[in-house]
Protein backbone atom coordinates (compact mmCIF):
# COMPACT_ATOMS: atom_id res chain seq x y z
CA UNK A 1 0.00 0.00 0.00
CA UNK A 2 1.23 3.86 -0.54
CA UNK A 3 -0.25 5.52 2.38
CA UNK A 4 -0.60 8.80 3.16
CA UNK A 5 -1.91 11.96 5.76
CA UNK A 6 -3.79 14.74 4.13
CA UNK A 7 -5.76 17.19 4.41
CA UNK A 8 -9.07 18.36 3.25
CA UNK A 9 -11.72 21.02 4.31
CA UNK A 10 -12.44 18.66 7.44
CA UNK A 11 -9.30 18.15 8.70
CA UNK A 12 -6.26 16.02 8.64
CA UNK A 13 -6.88 12.13 8.03
CA UNK A 14 -5.10 8.97 6.43
CA UNK A 15 -5.62 7.33 3.50
CA UNK A 16 -4.06 4.43 0.98
CA UNK A 17 -3.33 5.77 -3.14
CA UNK A 18 -5.19 3.54 -5.17
CA UNK A 19 -4.71 5.08 -8.86
CA UNK A 20 -5.32 9.30 -8.83
CA UNK A 21 -8.41 8.76 -5.68
CA UNK A 22 -7.53 8.21 -1.63
CA UNK A 23 -9.50 5.85 0.16
CA UNK A 24 -9.89 7.07 3.33
CA UNK A 25 -8.83 4.95 6.09
CA UNK A 26 -10.27 7.16 9.19
CA UNK A 27 -11.77 4.27 10.87
CA UNK A 28 -9.13 2.29 11.43
CA UNK A 29 -6.40 4.76 12.98
CA UNK A 30 -7.01 8.33 13.70
CA UNK A 31 -3.36 9.25 12.31
CA UNK A 32 -0.34 7.44 11.13
CA UNK A 33 1.18 6.96 13.88
CA UNK A 34 -1.62 4.91 15.61
CA UNK A 35 -2.14 3.04 11.99
CA UNK A 36 1.25 1.87 12.47
CA UNK A 37 0.85 0.97 16.31
CA UNK A 38 -2.00 -1.37 15.31
CA UNK A 39 0.20 -3.78 13.54
CA UNK A 40 -0.42 -6.64 11.14
CA UNK A 41 -4.14 -6.53 12.11
CA UNK A 42 -4.87 -2.75 11.58
CA UNK A 43 -2.37 -3.00 8.19
CA UNK A 44 -5.10 -5.91 7.15
CA UNK A 45 -7.91 -3.82 7.80
CA UNK A 46 -6.52 -0.97 5.64
CA UNK A 47 -5.93 -3.31 2.61
CA UNK A 48 -9.67 -4.43 3.31
CA UNK A 49 -10.62 -1.05 3.07
CA UNK A 50 -8.61 0.01 0.02
CA UNK A 51 -9.75 -2.98 -1.73
CA UNK A 52 -13.67 -1.96 -1.42
CA UNK A 53 -12.54 1.61 -1.84
CA UNK A 54 -15.83 3.24 -0.22
CA UNK A 55 -15.28 6.54 0.38
CA UNK A 56 -12.55 8.19 -1.86
CA UNK A 57 -11.44 11.49 -2.58
CA UNK A 58 -9.95 12.68 -5.87
CA UNK A 59 -5.63 13.03 -5.14
CA UNK A 60 -6.21 16.87 -6.54
CA UNK A 61 -8.76 17.53 -4.05
CA UNK A 62 -6.68 17.07 -1.01
CA UNK A 63 -3.39 18.31 0.00
CA UNK A 64 -0.52 15.65 1.06
CA UNK A 65 1.08 16.17 4.12
CA UNK A 66 4.54 14.29 5.54
CA UNK A 67 3.40 10.67 6.13
CA UNK A 68 3.87 11.42 9.56
CA UNK A 69 3.85 15.39 10.28
CA UNK A 70 4.83 14.93 14.11
CA UNK A 71 6.87 11.96 14.70
CA UNK A 72 6.83 11.24 18.38
CA UNK A 73 11.10 11.61 18.54
CA UNK A 74 13.73 13.38 16.46
CA UNK A 75 14.55 11.16 12.80
CA UNK A 76 17.70 9.58 12.92
CA UNK A 77 19.61 10.24 10.45
CA UNK A 78 22.72 8.69 9.22
CA UNK A 79 25.98 10.16 8.10
CA UNK A 80 28.40 9.24 5.14
CA UNK A 81 26.82 6.15 4.23
CA UNK A 82 27.79 6.25 0.91
CA UNK A 83 31.61 5.55 -0.53
CA UNK A 84 31.47 8.40 -2.73
CA UNK A 85 29.33 10.83 -0.73
CA UNK A 86 31.91 10.09 2.43
CA UNK A 87 34.86 11.00 0.13
CA UNK A 88 33.43 14.09 -1.09
CA UNK A 89 32.30 15.40 2.22
CA UNK A 90 35.85 14.44 4.02
CA UNK A 91 37.53 16.36 1.09
CA UNK A 92 35.38 19.48 1.39
CA UNK A 93 36.27 19.53 4.70
CA UNK A 94 39.73 19.09 4.29
CA UNK A 95 40.12 15.53 5.33
CA UNK A 96 41.30 11.96 4.35
CA UNK A 97 38.73 10.62 2.49
CA UNK A 98 38.20 7.98 5.10
CA UNK A 99 35.14 5.94 5.67
CA UNK A 100 33.16 5.47 7.91
CA UNK A 101 33.63 2.11 10.57
CA UNK A 102 30.78 2.39 12.23
CA UNK A 103 27.54 3.78 11.36
CA UNK A 104 27.05 7.58 12.29
CA UNK A 105 24.06 8.61 13.51
CA UNK A 106 22.32 11.83 14.38
CA UNK A 107 18.70 13.66 14.67
CA UNK A 108 16.48 16.27 13.36
CA UNK A 109 14.18 18.09 15.41
CA UNK A 110 10.54 16.55 14.83
CA UNK A 111 9.34 19.82 14.05
CA UNK A 112 11.48 20.06 11.29
CA UNK A 113 9.01 17.52 9.30
CA UNK A 114 7.37 19.04 6.34
CA UNK A 115 5.78 17.92 3.43
CA UNK A 116 5.67 17.94 -0.60
CA UNK A 117 5.44 21.67 -2.12
CA UNK A 118 5.82 23.37 1.21
CA UNK A 119 8.21 25.96 1.46
CA UNK A 120 11.54 25.82 2.27
CA UNK A 121 12.71 29.33 4.17
CA UNK A 122 16.68 30.22 3.39
CA UNK A 123 17.91 32.72 6.00
CA UNK A 124 21.12 34.21 5.23
CA UNK A 125 21.29 35.84 8.88
CA UNK A 126 21.07 31.81 9.73
CA UNK A 127 22.98 30.11 6.96
CA UNK A 128 24.71 30.62 3.63
CA UNK A 129 25.57 27.23 2.57
CA UNK A 130 21.87 25.41 2.41
CA UNK A 131 22.60 22.16 0.77
CA UNK A 132 20.10 19.11 -0.40
CA UNK A 133 20.36 15.16 0.44
CA UNK A 134 18.12 12.58 -1.10
CA UNK A 135 17.69 9.83 1.56
CA UNK A 136 15.56 6.16 1.67
CA UNK A 137 13.92 6.56 5.09
CA UNK A 138 12.74 3.43 6.90
CA UNK A 139 9.95 3.50 9.80
CA UNK A 140 9.94 1.12 12.73
CA UNK A 141 6.79 -0.98 12.71
CA UNK A 142 7.41 -3.96 15.09
CA UNK A 143 9.53 -2.15 18.31
CA UNK A 144 12.60 -4.01 19.91
CA UNK A 145 16.07 -4.41 21.47
CA UNK A 146 19.09 -6.27 20.17
CA UNK A 147 17.43 -6.88 17.08
CA UNK A 148 20.15 -9.08 14.86
CA UNK A 149 20.21 -8.48 11.16
CA UNK A 150 18.51 -11.59 10.38
CA UNK A 151 15.16 -10.62 11.92
CA UNK A 152 15.90 -6.82 11.09
CA UNK A 153 13.66 -6.01 8.00
CA UNK A 154 10.83 -8.03 9.75
CA UNK A 155 10.97 -4.65 12.03
CA UNK A 156 9.83 -2.45 9.45
CA UNK A 157 6.30 -0.87 8.53
CA UNK A 158 7.26 1.32 5.69
CA UNK A 159 9.61 2.92 3.49
CA UNK A 160 9.82 7.05 2.41
CA UNK A 161 11.88 9.62 0.86
CA UNK A 162 13.30 12.17 3.51
CA UNK A 163 15.50 15.14 1.71
CA UNK A 164 17.92 15.98 4.92
CA UNK A 165 18.14 19.70 4.13
CA UNK A 166 21.71 20.51 5.46
CA UNK A 167 23.26 24.08 6.72
CA UNK A 168 26.82 23.01 5.59
CA UNK A 169 28.69 26.20 7.86
CA UNK A 170 26.48 25.44 10.78
CA UNK A 171 27.97 21.58 10.56
CA UNK A 172 31.21 22.67 10.58
CA UNK A 173 30.81 25.40 13.35
CA UNK A 174 29.00 23.03 15.52
CA UNK A 175 30.94 20.06 15.19
CA UNK A 176 28.02 17.81 16.09
CA UNK A 177 25.22 17.97 13.10
CA UNK A 178 22.08 18.41 15.45
CA UNK A 179 22.14 22.12 15.06
CA UNK A 180 23.14 22.07 10.93
CA UNK A 181 20.01 19.46 10.64
CA UNK A 182 17.49 21.68 12.84
CA UNK A 183 16.35 24.59 11.03
CA UNK A 184 12.75 25.22 10.05
CA UNK A 185 11.19 22.89 7.78
CA UNK A 186 14.75 21.06 6.48
CA UNK A 187 12.96 18.03 7.07
CA UNK A 188 10.55 17.32 3.92
CA UNK A 189 9.25 13.73 4.22
CA UNK A 190 7.58 11.94 1.48
CA UNK A 191 4.87 11.67 -0.75
CA UNK A 192 3.91 8.45 1.21
CA UNK A 193 5.13 5.22 3.07
CA UNK A 194 5.01 2.41 0.42
CA UNK A 195 4.25 -0.53 2.98
CA UNK A 196 7.85 -2.97 3.49
CA UNK A 197 5.50 -5.74 1.65
CA UNK A 198 6.10 -3.69 -1.77
CA UNK A 199 9.43 -3.38 -1.75
CA UNK A 200 11.00 -6.89 -0.65
CA UNK A 201 14.48 -5.89 -1.15
CA UNK A 202 15.20 -1.82 -0.06
CA UNK A 203 18.55 -2.36 -1.27
CA UNK A 204 17.88 -2.25 -4.77
CA UNK A 205 16.29 1.03 -5.16
CA UNK A 206 17.51 4.02 -7.81
CA UNK A 207 17.78 7.21 -5.89
CA UNK A 208 18.36 10.76 -7.16
CA UNK A 209 17.81 14.43 -7.08
CA UNK A 210 17.02 17.18 -9.62
CA UNK A 211 18.20 20.56 -8.74
CA UNK A 212 15.92 22.51 -11.28
CA UNK A 213 15.20 19.58 -13.34
CA UNK A 214 19.07 18.70 -13.67
CA UNK A 215 20.29 15.81 -12.18
CA UNK A 216 22.86 16.36 -9.05
CA UNK A 217 22.81 13.18 -7.24
CA UNK A 218 22.23 9.44 -8.71
CA UNK A 219 22.98 6.06 -7.37
CA UNK A 220 21.40 3.01 -5.95
CA UNK A 221 20.61 1.91 -2.41
CA UNK A 222 22.94 -0.76 -2.70
CA UNK A 223 26.19 1.73 -2.30
CA UNK A 224 25.01 2.02 0.78
CA UNK A 225 28.12 1.26 3.16
CA UNK A 226 26.01 0.13 6.31
CA UNK A 227 22.26 -1.60 5.08
CA UNK A 228 19.33 -1.39 6.78
CA UNK A 229 19.52 -4.49 8.62
CA UNK A 230 22.86 -3.32 9.75
CA UNK A 231 21.46 0.20 11.04
CA UNK A 232 19.02 -1.73 12.59
CA UNK A 233 20.93 -4.11 14.18
CA UNK A 234 23.19 -0.43 15.52
CA UNK A 235 20.53 1.41 16.18
CA UNK A 236 18.98 -1.41 18.78
CA UNK A 237 21.65 -2.24 20.25
CA UNK A 238 21.52 -2.25 24.17
CA UNK A 239 18.38 0.39 23.19
CA UNK A 240 14.69 -0.25 22.55
CA UNK A 241 13.77 1.08 19.45
CA UNK A 242 9.96 2.05 19.26
CA UNK A 243 7.21 1.81 16.31
CA UNK A 244 7.15 5.37 14.56
CA UNK A 245 10.68 5.46 14.75
CA UNK A 246 12.02 7.13 11.75
CA UNK A 247 15.64 6.69 10.22
CA UNK A 248 17.13 7.95 7.15
CA UNK A 249 19.70 5.98 5.46
CA UNK A 250 21.96 8.52 4.32
CA UNK A 251 22.81 10.42 0.65
CA UNK A 252 24.65 9.65 -1.93
CA UNK A 253 27.49 11.87 -3.52
CA UNK A 254 26.48 15.07 -5.89
CA UNK A 255 25.57 17.61 -2.91
CA UNK A 256 26.29 21.49 -3.14
CA UNK A 257 29.01 20.77 -0.52
CA UNK A 258 31.03 18.66 -3.26
CA UNK A 259 31.01 20.71 -5.93
CA UNK A 260 34.38 22.55 -7.21
CA UNK A 261 33.22 25.13 -6.08
CA UNK A 262 30.79 24.44 -3.51
CA UNK A 263 26.85 25.72 -4.83
CA UNK A 264 24.72 25.91 -2.34
CA UNK A 265 20.84 26.51 -2.48
CA UNK A 266 19.63 29.62 -3.30
CA UNK A 267 15.96 31.13 -3.26
CA UNK A 268 13.70 30.14 -6.16
CA UNK A 269 15.37 26.59 -6.51
CA UNK A 270 13.47 23.64 -6.70
CA UNK A 271 14.85 20.30 -5.55
CA UNK A 272 12.95 17.03 -6.93
CA UNK A 273 14.03 13.90 -4.43
CA UNK A 274 13.51 10.63 -5.57
CA UNK A 275 13.35 7.19 -5.19
CA UNK A 276 12.06 4.23 -7.20
CA UNK A 277 8.92 2.53 -6.35
CA UNK A 278 8.23 5.54 -3.83
CA UNK A 279 7.72 8.67 -5.92
CA UNK A 280 8.82 12.53 -6.25
CA UNK A 281 9.37 14.76 -3.32
CA UNK A 282 9.58 17.81 -4.71
CA UNK A 283 10.30 21.61 -2.50
CA UNK A 284 11.10 25.11 -3.37
CA UNK A 285 13.39 26.93 -1.56
CA UNK A 286 11.86 30.55 -0.67
CA UNK A 287 13.55 33.81 1.31
CA UNK A 288 12.49 33.84 5.13
CA UNK A 289 10.07 35.84 6.33
CA UNK B 1 7.65 25.80 43.00
CA UNK B 2 9.27 22.24 43.25
CA UNK B 3 7.28 20.57 40.76
CA UNK B 4 7.43 16.90 40.29
CA UNK B 5 5.62 14.03 38.69
CA UNK B 6 5.08 10.78 40.65
CA UNK B 7 3.00 7.21 40.66
CA UNK B 8 0.84 5.81 43.27
CA UNK B 9 -1.35 3.29 43.69
CA UNK B 10 -4.08 5.50 41.26
CA UNK B 11 -1.73 6.04 38.53
CA UNK B 12 0.39 8.90 37.17
CA UNK B 13 0.25 12.45 38.63
CA UNK B 14 1.82 15.57 38.92
CA UNK B 15 2.42 17.47 41.83
CA UNK B 16 4.33 19.93 43.94
CA UNK B 17 6.46 19.46 47.37
CA UNK B 18 5.85 21.24 50.33
CA UNK B 19 8.05 20.04 53.01
CA UNK B 20 7.19 16.23 53.14
CA UNK B 21 4.43 16.35 51.28
CA UNK B 22 3.21 16.14 47.57
CA UNK B 23 0.16 18.50 46.90
CA UNK B 24 -1.91 16.95 43.89
CA UNK B 25 -2.05 19.40 40.90
CA UNK B 26 -4.15 17.17 38.60
CA UNK B 27 -7.11 19.74 38.53
CA UNK B 28 -4.76 22.38 36.69
CA UNK B 29 -3.08 19.77 34.06
CA UNK B 30 -2.93 16.18 33.90
CA UNK B 31 0.76 15.77 33.09
CA UNK B 32 3.81 18.02 33.45
CA UNK B 33 4.07 19.16 29.36
CA UNK B 34 -0.01 19.94 29.98
CA UNK B 35 0.98 22.44 32.84
CA UNK B 36 3.95 23.67 31.15
CA UNK B 37 1.60 24.34 27.36
CA UNK B 38 -0.67 26.35 30.29
CA UNK B 39 1.71 29.11 30.84
CA UNK B 40 1.48 32.02 33.58
CA UNK B 41 -2.31 31.19 34.16
CA UNK B 42 -1.35 27.45 35.05
CA UNK B 43 1.11 28.23 36.89
CA UNK B 44 -0.67 30.80 39.04
CA UNK B 45 -3.43 28.62 39.72
CA UNK B 46 -0.54 25.77 40.50
CA UNK B 47 0.86 28.13 42.76
CA UNK B 48 -2.63 28.69 44.51
CA UNK B 49 -3.25 24.76 44.82
CA UNK B 50 0.75 24.65 46.59
CA UNK B 51 -1.09 27.35 49.19
CA UNK B 52 -4.23 25.62 50.15
CA UNK B 53 -2.76 22.29 50.07
CA UNK B 54 -5.91 20.43 50.48
CA UNK B 55 -5.31 17.08 48.61
CA UNK B 56 -1.73 16.10 49.60
CA UNK B 57 0.62 12.92 50.52
CA UNK B 58 3.54 12.13 51.80
CA UNK B 59 6.46 11.92 49.71
CA UNK B 60 7.21 8.52 51.59
CA UNK B 61 3.93 6.96 49.93
CA UNK B 62 4.78 7.76 46.42
CA UNK B 63 7.41 7.17 43.89
CA UNK B 64 8.81 9.72 42.26
CA UNK B 65 8.97 9.70 38.40
CA UNK B 66 11.26 12.01 35.82
CA UNK B 67 9.51 15.76 35.68
CA UNK B 68 8.67 14.44 32.39
CA UNK B 69 8.92 11.09 31.89
CA UNK B 70 8.24 10.69 28.29
CA UNK B 71 9.49 14.32 26.43
CA UNK B 72 7.95 14.94 23.22
CA UNK B 73 11.13 15.11 21.39
CA UNK B 74 14.57 14.29 22.05
CA UNK B 75 16.68 15.62 25.10
CA UNK B 76 19.33 17.84 23.25
CA UNK B 77 22.43 18.20 25.12
CA UNK B 78 25.61 20.33 24.76
CA UNK B 79 28.72 18.46 24.66
CA UNK B 80 32.56 20.50 25.76
CA UNK B 81 31.01 23.20 27.68
CA UNK B 82 33.21 23.12 30.43
CA UNK B 83 36.61 24.31 30.17
CA UNK B 84 38.06 21.67 32.31
CA UNK B 85 35.82 18.87 30.19
CA UNK B 86 36.89 20.28 26.98
CA UNK B 87 40.34 19.78 28.11
CA UNK B 88 40.26 16.21 29.62
CA UNK B 89 37.84 14.80 26.91
CA UNK B 90 40.06 15.90 24.20
CA UNK B 91 43.06 14.70 26.16
CA UNK B 92 41.33 11.52 26.54
CA UNK B 93 40.97 11.15 22.88
CA UNK B 94 44.03 12.21 21.94
CA UNK B 95 43.28 15.30 20.45
CA UNK B 96 44.71 18.95 21.33
CA UNK B 97 43.01 21.09 24.02
CA UNK B 98 40.51 23.15 21.95
CA UNK B 99 37.74 24.75 23.48
CA UNK B 100 34.94 24.83 21.05
CA UNK B 101 34.20 28.03 18.95
CA UNK B 102 30.38 27.37 19.41
CA UNK B 103 27.73 25.41 20.76
CA UNK B 104 27.87 21.52 20.24
CA UNK B 105 24.28 20.03 20.42
CA UNK B 106 23.72 16.31 20.30
CA UNK B 107 21.04 14.51 21.09
CA UNK B 108 19.77 11.52 23.49
CA UNK B 109 16.18 9.30 22.46
CA UNK B 110 13.26 10.42 24.64
CA UNK B 111 13.04 6.87 25.42
CA UNK B 112 16.20 7.15 27.64
CA UNK B 113 14.47 9.31 30.71
CA UNK B 114 14.26 7.43 33.83
CA UNK B 115 13.80 8.69 36.86
CA UNK B 116 16.02 9.10 40.31
CA UNK B 117 16.17 5.69 41.68
CA UNK B 118 16.17 3.59 38.56
CA UNK B 119 18.60 0.85 38.02
CA UNK B 120 20.55 2.25 35.00
CA UNK B 121 21.52 -1.37 33.35
CA UNK B 122 24.95 -1.94 32.03
CA UNK B 123 25.78 -4.53 28.91
CA UNK B 124 29.30 -5.51 28.76
CA UNK B 125 28.70 -7.17 25.29
CA UNK B 126 26.84 -3.43 24.42
CA UNK B 127 29.65 -1.26 25.80
CA UNK B 128 32.96 -1.59 28.10
CA UNK B 129 33.59 2.21 28.59
CA UNK B 130 30.00 3.65 30.54
CA UNK B 131 30.35 7.16 32.30
CA UNK B 132 28.54 9.36 34.19
CA UNK B 133 28.20 13.24 33.50
CA UNK B 134 26.09 15.30 36.18
CA UNK B 135 24.66 18.03 34.28
CA UNK B 136 22.01 21.23 35.26
CA UNK B 137 19.17 21.03 32.71
CA UNK B 138 16.44 23.69 31.51
CA UNK B 139 12.90 22.89 29.92
CA UNK B 140 11.63 25.81 27.51
CA UNK B 141 8.46 27.03 28.63
CA UNK B 142 7.23 29.68 26.05
CA UNK B 143 8.24 28.23 22.35
CA UNK B 144 9.99 30.88 19.94
CA UNK B 145 12.57 31.49 16.89
CA UNK B 146 15.16 33.49 16.85
CA UNK B 147 15.44 34.29 20.72
CA UNK B 148 17.73 36.79 21.39
CA UNK B 149 20.17 36.42 24.14
CA UNK B 150 18.73 39.12 26.56
CA UNK B 151 14.85 37.55 26.25
CA UNK B 152 15.90 34.36 26.97
CA UNK B 153 15.59 33.48 30.23
CA UNK B 154 11.88 34.37 29.82
CA UNK B 155 11.34 31.35 27.72
CA UNK B 156 12.39 28.69 30.64
CA UNK B 157 9.66 27.29 32.50
CA UNK B 158 11.97 25.40 35.13
CA UNK B 159 15.52 23.67 36.04
CA UNK B 160 16.18 20.17 36.77
CA UNK B 161 19.06 17.88 36.93
CA UNK B 162 20.25 15.28 34.00
CA UNK B 163 23.28 12.33 34.20
CA UNK B 164 23.84 11.82 31.01
CA UNK B 165 25.76 8.52 30.90
CA UNK B 166 27.57 8.26 27.65
CA UNK B 167 29.56 4.75 26.61
CA UNK B 168 33.03 5.95 25.66
CA UNK B 169 33.75 3.62 22.99
CA UNK B 170 30.39 3.92 21.15
CA UNK B 171 31.20 7.63 21.10
CA UNK B 172 34.67 7.23 19.58
CA UNK B 173 33.15 4.24 17.39
CA UNK B 174 30.15 5.82 15.64
CA UNK B 175 31.79 9.98 15.74
CA UNK B 176 27.97 11.89 16.17
CA UNK B 177 26.75 11.10 19.94
CA UNK B 178 23.58 9.73 19.19
CA UNK B 179 24.16 6.23 19.66
CA UNK B 180 26.40 6.51 22.75
CA UNK B 181 23.73 8.87 24.85
CA UNK B 182 20.93 6.85 23.52
CA UNK B 183 21.53 3.03 25.32
CA UNK B 184 18.32 1.89 27.94
CA UNK B 185 17.80 4.25 30.87
CA UNK B 186 20.87 6.88 29.91
CA UNK B 187 19.01 10.05 30.89
CA UNK B 188 18.35 9.87 34.74
CA UNK B 189 15.89 13.01 35.49
CA UNK B 190 14.91 14.45 38.54
CA UNK B 191 14.47 14.34 41.25
CA UNK B 192 12.05 17.50 40.61
CA UNK B 193 11.68 20.98 38.05
CA UNK B 194 12.52 24.14 40.04
CA UNK B 195 10.61 26.68 38.79
CA UNK B 196 12.63 29.36 36.94
CA UNK B 197 11.29 32.17 39.52
CA UNK B 198 13.27 30.32 42.26
CA UNK B 199 16.52 30.74 40.68
CA UNK B 200 16.88 33.79 39.08
CA UNK B 201 19.97 33.26 38.37
CA UNK B 202 21.09 29.87 36.62
CA UNK B 203 24.55 30.98 36.24
CA UNK B 204 26.15 30.68 39.98
CA UNK B 205 24.58 26.75 41.15
CA UNK B 206 27.72 24.37 42.48
CA UNK B 207 27.65 21.18 40.60
CA UNK B 208 28.48 17.84 41.80
CA UNK B 209 28.61 14.17 41.43
CA UNK B 210 29.16 11.56 43.79
CA UNK B 211 30.43 7.99 42.79
CA UNK B 212 30.07 5.70 45.34
CA UNK B 213 30.14 8.44 48.06
CA UNK B 214 33.34 10.10 46.66
CA UNK B 215 33.15 13.73 45.01
CA UNK B 216 34.45 12.93 41.21
CA UNK B 217 33.05 16.38 40.20
CA UNK B 218 32.80 19.51 41.46
CA UNK B 219 32.23 22.63 39.42
CA UNK B 220 29.69 25.66 39.09
CA UNK B 221 27.40 27.06 36.46
CA UNK B 222 29.10 29.72 36.44
CA UNK B 223 32.22 27.74 34.27
CA UNK B 224 29.64 26.97 31.35
CA UNK B 225 31.50 28.01 28.34
CA UNK B 226 28.19 28.74 26.62
CA UNK B 227 25.51 30.11 29.72
CA UNK B 228 21.83 29.14 29.06
CA UNK B 229 20.71 32.63 26.99
CA UNK B 230 24.34 31.87 24.82
CA UNK B 231 22.49 28.31 24.11
CA UNK B 232 18.86 29.34 23.84
CA UNK B 233 20.04 32.03 21.05
CA UNK B 234 22.02 29.34 19.27
CA UNK B 235 19.23 26.64 19.33
CA UNK B 236 16.04 29.12 18.10
CA UNK B 237 18.63 30.85 15.54
CA UNK B 238 16.25 29.99 12.64
CA UNK B 239 14.20 27.38 14.02
CA UNK B 240 11.35 26.98 16.72
CA UNK B 241 12.26 26.06 19.67
CA UNK B 242 9.17 24.39 21.80
CA UNK B 243 7.27 24.75 25.18
CA UNK B 244 8.28 20.92 26.81
CA UNK B 245 11.77 20.97 24.99
CA UNK B 246 14.27 20.19 27.92
CA UNK B 247 18.63 21.07 26.94
CA UNK B 248 20.70 19.79 29.14
CA UNK B 249 23.88 22.22 29.42
CA UNK B 250 27.31 19.96 29.80
CA UNK B 251 29.45 18.29 32.52
CA UNK B 252 32.27 19.57 34.63
CA UNK B 253 35.54 17.55 34.74
CA UNK B 254 35.79 14.27 36.82
CA UNK B 255 34.45 12.40 34.17
CA UNK B 256 35.78 8.35 34.36
CA UNK B 257 37.11 8.75 30.76
CA UNK B 258 39.59 11.81 32.13
CA UNK B 259 41.12 9.75 34.92
CA UNK B 260 44.67 8.30 34.70
CA UNK B 261 44.25 5.71 33.78
CA UNK B 262 40.46 5.83 32.61
CA UNK B 263 37.76 4.31 35.44
CA UNK B 264 34.07 3.22 34.24
CA UNK B 265 31.10 2.52 35.70
CA UNK B 266 30.74 -1.21 37.30
CA UNK B 267 27.63 -3.22 38.17
CA UNK B 268 26.99 -1.68 41.68
CA UNK B 269 28.04 1.76 41.54
CA UNK B 270 25.96 4.26 42.72
CA UNK B 271 26.07 8.10 41.57
CA UNK B 272 24.44 11.19 43.54
CA UNK B 273 24.26 13.95 41.10
CA UNK B 274 23.63 17.32 42.60
CA UNK B 275 22.57 20.70 41.27
CA UNK B 276 22.33 23.00 44.58
CA UNK B 277 19.17 24.45 44.76
CA UNK B 278 17.65 21.08 42.88
CA UNK B 279 18.54 18.39 44.67
CA UNK B 280 20.34 14.94 44.16
CA UNK B 281 19.49 12.30 41.62
CA UNK B 282 20.77 9.11 42.89
CA UNK B 283 20.86 6.30 40.37
CA UNK B 284 22.61 2.76 40.77
CA UNK B 285 24.18 0.80 37.98
CA UNK B 286 22.74 -3.18 38.06
CA UNK B 287 23.58 -5.89 35.15
CA UNK B 288 21.25 -6.15 32.40
CA UNK B 289 19.33 -8.82 32.09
Amino acid sequence: MRLVTYRDSEGIHIGALKDSVVVLLDVIAPNMLTLIDGGDEALMAARDMLERAEVTKSVNDVQLLAPIPRPRQNVVCIGMNYVAHAVESNKARGLEPKLPEYPVFFTKAPNTVCALDDEIPLDPRVTQQMDYEVELAYIIGRGGKNISRNDALSHVFGYTIVNDISARDLQMKHQQFYKSKSLERSCPMGPCIVTADEIPDPGVLGIRLRLNGEVRQESTTGDLIFDIPATIESLSSGAEIEAGMIVSTGTPSGVGMGRIPPEYLRVGDVMEAEVEGIGVLRNRIVAAQ
